[in-house]
């Protein structure tokens, strides 16, 4: 393991993510002179401070460390670079609750660090829990902030998975089906040359993003830039922070309709769209992983859409929605679409629905969006590839001599990445159960059962509200400090497809061969 | 698929079934010669009658068929056996029930006929789930019977997965997975002399039928004969039937120790009783499967234990149980013991426990026996198995290159069963969650998940109760005439290892090749 290496690229990413903290500092900069308060300046530039000098400790460290990362060093890599990223991005919220004069009736949440980190790892992860229970009293800035560490943690995410991993090839299973080679559409052009990849996926991520803002404004113009831009970023990285405590409620219906296609958009292979951009529709069209993405997105929605009509139930703002047909088929694809996609957002309070729709939801958290986007959950690709070689598997019960081969569009899956497809699955389920277990233990005696375990499942699969105690209404300033530490650990987990974080617990992962 | 053959082995089956019937009648015959009621005797000849003709009508149906039955037609008929079984096994309920002059506060559920099915299956799949909610009300006959179905079905069960199933071999791995071979046991001896197999292993069940119902009235001889050889017959299939309803707790705390170590005997996989008749001592000791089944029983004893010490929680009968520490010890042991070898009796209301106590019954749940046992569940094996598979496959998520054998005792698991063990456990996973889907339509809508959730998992593993409404003191008469027969279904799925009966509605198991 060569230590000085991954120290070298921690401190790189670490620089840029106190780089980054420059904009919300230019936007406190802006509001000071429109009168603002100035202590916003002053805690974002001490975390800028401690942020950037971390990185050039590490950057020092490493510096006579040269060559190619390993496979080894790039799990170390990822996990260091998010657990540490947190850290550091919880910064300007703790620094900022530490200056700030608080009043009654503000939200005094950051005061506490741990309160900060575990916002911070929702943002970076794209979760989107949090633990503000009054977010409009929270400086605009550090909402700004918490957007942005959503949009930063997708980037590296869409980069990472769809541009770099699959350089390191090989029979993960785990990472090759990601990016390019699982969804059907050719590598080539992808692995031989990252930069030319990895800048490809920042413009068509920026891009959505720019885009998701310019709608919103059209369609609804009263919306102010702060609240599009921070719910632009908060959508395209399937993060789920909202500048409200009703989350989405506070956007008109049209602007719902926006979010509900751009959440569908960031949750698709964004491999999808370098094959647009390079203009080869045929392999888009045949894509199986894009077409059982929406597939499930549309049988979902049919679903609760009928099953929730003429009930009644509740905005996140507690008034009876409306259950007229149209506005129906907009709250159940919404929501869907939130969840499927591992956003989050809300405007109705789904922990209303009966059981029924709410156990769909729950299926759609599990099955997640498409590999190599920033959608949580299983994957749908994953999905799709376990339900096929259990049908084989089950063919070959009585009828053991059977061999036909499993393919995925144009992927043939190994026996080996059979088995390695199974086994992340079953990773992730043992690891919600773990979660829930160690919360059983965490957690106050009265705590109930479904909220325990949707907190376990929203933080691994990065979606953010789960049912009960995590609703859609609710937050997670009410858990325990020990709680919030071991679901920021469930977030990494989920967000880094579970092995990068597991395997750092296995005595074998640190002997040297 | 030579449905013939099918047919007359099927009507071979049936006919003993019918036989077996005679046994409850000569106890009804007897209880009329001392002033009991002449009723029963008629219903337990007319189902003996229709039972029987039946059972001729295959076989001669069949008659001019011969020759060996092939896998698919093995998963037909032990499909067909579990599910026709049931339906003539319910008639000695049913007929009863029709010319039984019924009384107010008498339980009449047998009058409804698919009460009858679900109980008669629930006694042939070893569940031990009951419609009724007063027992004692019941003709004695009839708990003898459905005592008596509980035995036969495990009798079964155990003769075909270690006799009989092992001999078509091959890599369907679930049923490899069974007998001999996976435990580390030599199976020469076992797969070349079936009928040899199938004798002692019939001989080691009675023997250890009635080496309980002697301990039971040794160390209790307030019970009458009649309560310990139903709770044997009950006890050494892990079923789970009572002659009260209030489960075990009728029985001393002396009884229910013995109970507990047999309920652990019955858990094991019965070709270790062939080992130990053959006087080979070495392989039974150094058997993994035993050890981890009960290295699991151990510590889930101990930490229920030291969580419910001191706590105050009730009996099956409703008062508050004794709490002193080798009190507490019985019961955890008792449940724990109870719920992973999926017999389902109980002495205390466990679901009154916390969520952590309750969580590891369901973890147990899952788990379940030995393969080769009558204990339901997932089995041992396969957890184990599927942990080292996992663990292995973890490491390669960084090292690509390693490659090392899995083994269980002697038995070395290849990719294919790799593949066909963790899609055994996703298929487990997927059918529990399938049925809990199909029981949210058919139950009312005030029934809580819980009670849903865990009436499916009770169901599949072939335990009894569950949580909430299918509780400890619970039943399951309240349950929809829909939601009894989802119940039947998921209770042969999980008997017959789920590939069994799934494979039937793949259109290609129909084809011939």
């Amino acid at each position: 393991m060569n230590f000085g290496l991954v120290f070298k690229y921690l401190g790189i990413i670490i620089y840029f993510l106190g780089l980054a903290m420059i904009l919300p500092m230019i936007y406190g900069f802006f509001q000071y002179l429109n009168g603002g308060p100035v202590e916003i300046i002053f805690s974002m530039f001490a975390s800028i401070f401690v942020t950037i000098g971390t990185s050039i400790l590490f950057i020092a460290f490493g510096r006579k460390s040269f060559g190619f990362i390993d496979k080894r060093e790039a799990f170390l890599l990822v996990s260091l670079a998010w657990f540490l990223g947190s850290l550091l991005a919880a910064l300007p919220f703790w620094f900022w609750a530490l200056i700030h004069p608080f009043q009654a009736g503000e939200d005094s949440s950051f005061l506490n660090y741990i309160n900060c980190y575990f916002e911070a790892m929702s943002g970076l992860t794209t979760t989107g829990s949090t633990v503000l229970h009054k977010i409009t009293s929270i400086s605009t800035v550090l909402v700004f902030w918490r957007s942005l560490t959503h949009w930063i943690g997708g980037l590296g995410i869409v980069v990472l998975f769809v541009a770099i991993l699959p350089l390191f090839g090989g029979g993960g299973g785990a990472k090759r089906l990601f990016g390019a080679e699982a969804s059907g559409i050719g590598n080539e052009g992808l692995s031989t040359n990252v930069r030319e990849s990895a800048r490809n996926l920042m413009i068509i991520y920026s891009l959505l993003t720019f885009l998701l803002a310019l709608f919103l404004k059209i369609v609804e113009p009263d919306l102010s830039w702060y609240v599009t831009i921070n719910h632009s970023l908060s959508t395209i990285a399937t993060g789920g922070f909202s500048t409200w405590d009703i989350s989405a409620d506070g956007i008109s219906y049209q602007g719902q309709w926006v979010l509900t296609v751009f959440m569908i958009l960031a949750g698709i292979n964004f491999g999808v769209y370098q094959q647009i951009y390079r203009g080869r529709f045929k392999e888009v069209v045949q894509d199986s992983e894009l077409k059982a993405y929406l597939l499930t997105l549309s049988v979902a929605t049919i679903f609760i859409a009928i099953w929730i009509y003429g009930k009644e139930y509740y905005t996140t703002s507690g008034i009876v929605a409306d259950s007229q047909s149209s506005d129906v088929f907009l709250h159940s694809a919404f929501h869907v679409v939130s969840i499927q996609t591992s956003t989050g957002f809300a405007s109705i309070d789904f922990d209303g629905w009966s059981f029924l729709p709410k156990s769909v939801l729950l299926c759609l958290m599990l099955i997640g969006g498409c590999g190599g986007s920033t959608a949580g959950g299983i994957k749908v690709i994953r999905i799709v590839a376990a339900l096929k070689i259990m049908r084989l598997e089950i063919e070959r019960a009585f009828r053991p001599s059977v061999v036909r081969p499993i393919r995925i569009g144009s992927l043939n899956i190994e026996y080996r990445q059979r088995t390695s497809i199974l086994t992340y699955i079953m990773g992730v389920i043992i690891i919600m159960a773990i979660g829930s277990f160690i919360l059983l233990l965490t957690e106050a005696s009265g705590t109930s059962a479904s909220t325990i375990i949707t907190a376990s499942i929203a933080s691994v699969n990065n979606i953010g509200p789960g049912f009960g105690g995590v609703g859609a209404t609710q937050n997670y300033g009410w858990v325990s400090d020990m709680g919030k530490l071991i679901l920021s650990v469930l977030m990494a987990v989920g967000r880094l497809e579970v092995f990068a974080v597991v395997v750092l617990f296995m005595p074998r992962f640190w002997k040297t061969q």
